[in-house]
This record gives C-alpha cells, sequence and structure tokens, in this order.
C-alpha cells in the first residue's frame, strides 16, 4: 500500500495567503450602507474591526504576507496533513483517488483557528483588549476563544441556542481557554431581547448571534467584533488550505479532478478551492462542489440578491445567495450549516458557474460519516460529513464510468463533540426534511429593495 | 523560533516492536496458577487468548516483526508527531527544552489503538469472531471498538460506571464504530452479579469491568478477551512510541534527560520509555518518572507481591504493586489510571530503582493542564495531564538550577471527552483527596498469602 499521509514540512509552509480577488471572472458587488444605498468606506467598518483587517477586505494585491507571529502559532497544526484514503476506495470498489486535507488536528478541531489566530493577532497589534464574536456550532467561538489565550486578549461568544444546548462540550472548551460564552438571544442586547419577544423558544440562529456580537462590540470600549466566515479577510487568511494542499499533490504527482466541501458562510470550502480556481479559469478540467443542508439550501434554493449579514440588519448589505436574513433555519446538527447567507466571493462564484451546489439530506451525512469512521477510523463533524457524502458519490460515479478521478475532500473538522448526534443517527431519530418553500418566500418576503449601484 | 513539529516519514516508522523481556535487570516473577500456585503454561490462557499473543508474552525475543496488515493501519496516524514545547517553555522561563510524544491524534483519541489493532489482527487470524474486553475512561474501549471496525470483529465492553456516567461521548463513540457497551458491573455475569449484591451503589472499578469481560469470553464460543493495559504484549505493541521518539529526537541532536507519563494499568508510559532503559542500565544519566494520582497510590504506597489482575480472581496472580484487588479507589476523573494494580514490567522496574513513581492531587494536574491548553493549544486527558503536571515540575527544577535538560513528556491522549471533568475543576467542585491508610490496609488484609516460586 502506498503511502497515507503526505506531509509537508513545517521549512515549505507558505508564507503568504492568496487573495482571489484579482482573479475573480467578474467584478465582486460592493457592500452598500443600508442607509444610503452606497458602497460602504474603511470609516464604516472603523468601530468593529481593526484597520488592517479591514484593508485585507478590499485589496487587490495577490499575495498577503503572513506575520511571523501568526505562522510561528501555525505551526502547533500546520502543514496539515493530506491523508489518501485508500480503506475508503477499497470499501467501495472504486477507480478514484481519494485524498482528504485534514484541519482537524487543530487545537480547537477545525480549520477555524486559520483565521482566528490572523484576527487575534491583528487585532492585538491595534491595542484591542477584547473581541465579541458569534458561534453556531461552536467551532468558531472555541478557535476565538484558543486564539485569544495565545495573544491574552479576552473573548465573549454569543452560541445560537440550538447549539449550545446540543453541545455543552463546546462551551466548556472555550471556557478552557478563558472564553466567555453565552446562549444567544440573551437579555444583554437589543437584538437579543428583541428576539425573545418575538419568539421566546426560538433555537436562536447565526443572524441573531451576530447581531448580538456587533451591537455588544459597537457598545464597549477597547472591544471589536471578530467573524469566522462570510467575509473576504476570512477566506483570505484560510487559503492557507489549498496552497498546502496543492503542494502536497503535486509532491505524490498529483492534479485534483474534483474538490468537495462544506459551505455554511464558506470559509473552510473557501480556504480549500480558491488557490485552484485560477487554474480552472484558465481551463484546467476541475469539478467545484459546495455541499449544503437541504434544511438551509442557500446556495440551491435561494436567490442571489443584497441582504443584510444579521438579523437586526447591523451589518452591511452583502451581494449573495440569501434565504433572507430573518429566517431561522431548523435545529439541524451541523449547526455550522445553518446560515442563510454565504460568502460574497462564493456566491459570485457559483453565479459565474464556477463552482456547482449541491444539497444533502441529514440521514444521509450521517450514514457516510459512519461508512467514514468505519473505514478511515476518523470520526468527522457533521458538516464535514457533507463533504464526505459528496466524496463517496463522485467516487462510485467513478466505479461506474470506470474513471480514475483525483477527489480532494475538505475535511473540515472532528465530531468529538458531536456524538449526540451520531447517538441519534445511531437511534433512528433523524429523518428526512425538504423547506417549505412557503417558508423561504416568508423571510424573503421581508427583504427591502435594494438598487444595484452601477 | 526553531521547529515545532519533529515529523518522522512513514517510510521511517519501526517495522518491529522493542521486547524488554531479554534486557530486564533481574527475572520477571511468572504469573501464577491461583489453584496450584505454580507458573502457568500457555494452555492456561488459551481459553481466553490467541496462541500469538501469548507467545509474545513471554517471549524472549528482543525485537517482534509488526505484520504488515497492522502497520498499514498503524499509518492512519503513525509515525504520531513529536512536539517541541516552545510556548510553554517560555511561558515557565525555563532554560529546559521540553518535548511531547503526540499520541492523541489516533482516531481513538489516544495512545491504545497501538495495541487493540495489533490484537484483533492476531485474533482475527486465529479465527475469532468477538472480543470482550473491560474499560475505565472509555479510551481502551473505543480504541478496540476502532479495531474491530477495521477487522470486522464484533466487540463487548464492559465500562466501569462512573466513567461510563461522567463520560457519555466514549459510550457513543464506541457504538459509531459498531461496539456495543454496557455500564459495569452488569446483570449478565456471575462476577457483575456478585458486585451489584455487594453494593448495588458500587461505582464499579477496572478489577469488576475484568472479571466480568473474562467470563464473558471463557463463556462464550468464538469469543475471546482482551486488555488495553498491565500483560507483557500489551507494553510490547506500545513501544512503537518509544522508538519512534528515539528516532525522533535523533533527528533533532537531543538525547532525553528526563521522561515523564502516567501511569495506571502503564501501557502508554511502557511505549515510550522501556526503549531507554537499556540506555540507562548501560550508563546514561535519563530520570524515567511514573505519575500517579493519590487516589489511586498503586507505586507510591503498595506493597510489591502477588496478587490477581481482577476484584473476581479470575486472572492468573501477577507480582505488581497491589492496593489489593478488592480495592475500589474514589471516582476521580482520571478514569484510566483507577487500577488496584500495575503492568508487571513496570513494577519489576520501580522494585529495581529504574523507574521513580509519583503522585499528584488533581487540582494540581487540572492546572497544569489548563496551563499547557492556554499555552501550548491542545486540551490534555485528565490522564495525561499527570504527565504534564510532572513535565512543568521538572522545568521548574531546571529554572532553579539553570540546567538545561531535555524533558520528554508522554502525551498519551486528548481530553474532548473529558471536559466536564475541566467544568467540575473551573467550577471549584475539585478537591484534595489523601487516600486513608486503612482502606489500603483493608483490601491488602483480603488478599491470600502466596508462596513465591523459587
Amino acid at each position: 500500500m502506498d503511502q497515507t499521509k503526505i506531509i509537508l514540512p513545517e521549512s515549505e509552509m507558505p508564507q503568504a495567503w492568496y487573495n482571489i480577488q484579482p482573479d475573480l471572472p467578474a467584478p465582486l458587488a460592493p457592500p452598500l450602507n443600508p442607509g444610503t444605498g452606497q458602497p460602504i468606506g474603511p470609516e464604516d467598518l472603523a468601530p468593529i474591526f481593526p484597520m488592517e483587517l479591514i484593508k485585507q477586505e478590499v485589496s487587490m494585491e495577490p499575495w498577503i504576507e503572513i506575520p511571523d507571529d501568526v505562522l510561528r502559532i501555525y505551526k502547533l497544526w500546520r502543514p496539515s496533513p493530506l491523508f489518501r484514503a485508500h480503506r475508503l476506495e477499497e470499501y467501495l470498489g472504486t477507480p478514484a483517488r481519494i485524498y482528504y486535507k485534514n484541519e482537524s488536528f487543530s487545537p480547537a478541531g477545525s480549520h477555524k483557528p486559520n483565521t482566528a489566530v490572523a484576527q487575534a493577532y491583528y487585532n492585538k497589534q491595534e491595542g484591542v483588549t477584547r473581541i465579541a464574536t458569534e458561534t453556531g456550532a461552536g467551532q468558531w467561538g472555541s478557535a476565538l476563544s484558543l486564539a485569544g489565550a495565545l495573544f491574552d486578549l479576552d473573548i465573549t461568544v454569543y452560541m445560537v441556542r440550538c447549539s449550545y444546548e446540543q453541545k455543552p462540550y463546546r462551551r466548556m472548551l472555550m471556557e478552557v481557554w478563558g472564553g466567555e460564552c453565552f446562549s444567544s438571544p440573551t437579555d444583554k442586547t437589543n437584538a437579543g431581547r428583541a428576539a425573545l419577544a418575538k419568539d421566546p423558544d426560538t433555537p436562536g440562529s447565526l443572524g441573531i448571534a451576530i447581531s448580538e456580537a456587533v451591537e455588544d462590540a459597537a457598545t464597549h470600549d477597547g472591544t471589536k467584533y471578530a467573524l469566522g466566515s462570510v467575509l473576504n479577510h476570512v477566506m483570505l487568511h484560510q487559503t492557507i488550505n489549498g496552497l498546502e494542499t496543492k503542494k502536497q499533490l503535486d509532491l505524490v504527482g498529483e492534479k485534483a479532478d474534483v474538490l468537495v466541501g462544506c459551505v455554511g458562510g464558506g470559509s473552510n470550502y473557501a480556504g480549500l478551492f480558491f488557490p485552484f480556481v485560477k487554474d480552472k479559469l484558465d481551463g484546467q478540467d476541475i469539478d467545484i462542489i459546495a455541499c449544503e443542508p437541504t434544511a438551509c439550501p442557500t446556495l440551491t434554493r435561494a436567490p442571489y440578491r443584497y441582504d443584510f449579514g444579521d438579523t437586526a440588519q447591523l451589518t452591511p448589505l452583502l451581494k449573495m445567495y440569501t434565504l433572507g436574513h430573518s429566517f431561522v433555519p431548523p435545529p439541524i446538527h451541523a449547526g455550522g450549516l445553518r446560515y442563510h447567507g454565504m460568502a460574497p466571493l462564493i456566491c459570485l462564484l457559483v453565479s459565474q458557474g464556477v463552482v456547482e451546489p449541491r444539497a444533502f439530506q441529514q440521514p444521509d451525512i450521517f450514514e457516510a460519516a459512519i461508512t467514514w469512521a468505519r473505514t478511515e477510523g476518523a470520526l468527522p463533524a457533521p458538516e464535514t460529513a457533507h463533504a464526505i457524502k459528496a466524496g463517496i458519490d463522485e467516487a462510485l460515479k467513478c466505479k461506474e464510468t470506470g474513471e480514475e478521478k483525483c477527489i480532494v475532500i475538505a475535511y473540515s473538522g472532528h465530531g468529538h463533540f458531536d456524538l449526540a448526534a451520531y447517538d441519534a443517527y445511531l437511534s433512528g431519530e433523524i429523518e428526512d426534511y425538504q423547506l417549505p418553500q412557503e417558508e423561504i418566500d416568508r423571510a424573503l418576503a421581508e427583504l427591502p429593495e435594494i438598487a444595484e449601484p452601477s
């Protein structure tokens, strides 16, 4: 049997992030000020973000140097290994070669620290002492708490209520790293109080939690806000993942034919696939498949238009596929994929046909995850299981056609804190779910009419 | 900053386990048949173990080849990385260089799969279809369930009740891999029923759980028993860890001055330090420190004598430091260290002064674990935190003396399923505990008088 882990030495770790903005196939629609309908400037974002991140948000430089202090911390888990899934291939009987880029070995168990560490660094550099944020499944909140511990920053996390209750270990993990974690909606913010008044039993949503964290940052001195996905600078920091993957594929003489990854806000998968987009635009034949849950079908069923990033309409308007900022997805176990919108950069690439979206049912992704655990050994996060399901589907297609494709799965995180979800699946408690069209229509009806700037 | 991870390529992975038996500084007292008082032969063990493992148990060959099928599975996480703990060193301000051999990246999260995979392989080779075992904190039960999935064997696990209740995620993990897990004592075995009759509220113990698993294996066709620690062949399989560590230290021009590890049955630490024992016996100056909880102080407070490995007196008699087979340790969070005895090979080395035992209080090991998480990032198992505490103590001694020692910590597993324990610690619910001498005396008074064979 060939090599199982393709390891890049620390000395070969990329020293700069890749900025996709100069290479986009069409111009990116700018974020708009909801009051004026005009593109926002740096001054609009300054109250909640440090200036260096605002610059990165709009930069047209193709490469942005990674600070030494960030590289040193990256070495705690980077370069991350690229695995060959030999045992899954044998189990499926596929002629495809399946690889997975394993981000689960970071201290927080996912790709999230790639940007958490960078954001904490830039905040620290600019004198910030406390960061407020939101978290869905808890991956981001724990990653930022870790980064806070490493850079001596106070961290406050608003955690979506249904995940807070499903995943108590994530809250405890944040506290081990010194973070403070609240179940959102809270009664600590106007946004939280409004959500509770509307529905005291709400399972919460990322939209509401974002509103709470932004309000917290805007109303406390020395406090800034951090977002774990969606924004351009977050995608940027994640690209170290795809840059490493390209080097690792080169080491074994491979070229990717198919990339699969899960998308909630989009950052883990953007991190993997952005460095491959130019190759595709230059004519290389690569399928780039973005996987989402049927319960929150942003890319597969929502329109591409301007909307707020949060429920309380505090953020700038972003052009994206959106189910509507007031949409509250059902409390599925892949909490990290419960977001009404999607990173504008990914949405642009979907709208241009560069990225193909697919939606999956919960029982199917858990079945794929169990197959994975019993062949490859490791236990994936339910979010990651969406990518695994797509990878297995593609490998089985190769079995039918005889094609020897090279498939790369974005293995975004482990499921060690998601075992209650596996328990529910094995007990037969997880069923298919089709989101009623009326729910989408109702949320979309609440959207303001936005004239796109010419 | 220098390299953080010292990585051994898969091509450099050791191809044979190291058997310490020919290199021992004194003869190992043989296991005895409790009925006759005579050393047992292979025929005594054949009902519960496959023959190849029985041979390994008594082998005097210095090297035992690792089967190809085992090596292939090892590659899912081996060679495991040796880390330099730069950030902890800086935090402590020590001139010592601290390394840790990280076994937490195996699919089960600890060193246990090193032997689980080997044992499953040999059982499968000899036609066994089902394996019964016990587990303390759940590390071993999940590792064997993983191995069962990879070799298509049915696995039944008797899990010590207090851990079963403290760590439900470990049970779920076993089930994801297809294992079956019961809270021990059960009403399914004579041993379990006897323990429940004696005390219906018992927190359980490894001794009771071993009795149940051995009885299960002895009374079911096609079923064998597997032990995750204590026995010679288990220590043997773990030595790949220390063999890799020596190669990795060579890569950076280091020689270990101090080794620290935690011991329950002893296998994780034996795996790390056995390959260094000959160097020490040949005159190299290495401190080998074995860490245990003050709540189960086998090496630091118990006598060295023959005793049963289990509560129901089903196993052969083993010469070891023992608190008495009827001893039930308090339900501390480091469940993997709650064993009344200790691997005979380690006990011999302690009795010969080769290994130095130390005991630690729970609040101290959790304090060390929090320091670790906030500097090195990763979350250690409470068992592993004993090793970390000793490593920090040794590094602080170096700070006083100015010695630039090379300290290697056996980082045996992650604490992702132990967050309830961290939560209890951070809430101030974990206190110092000193085991009353009467409890030890009472259990020791129940031991039979055994005449040692001459």
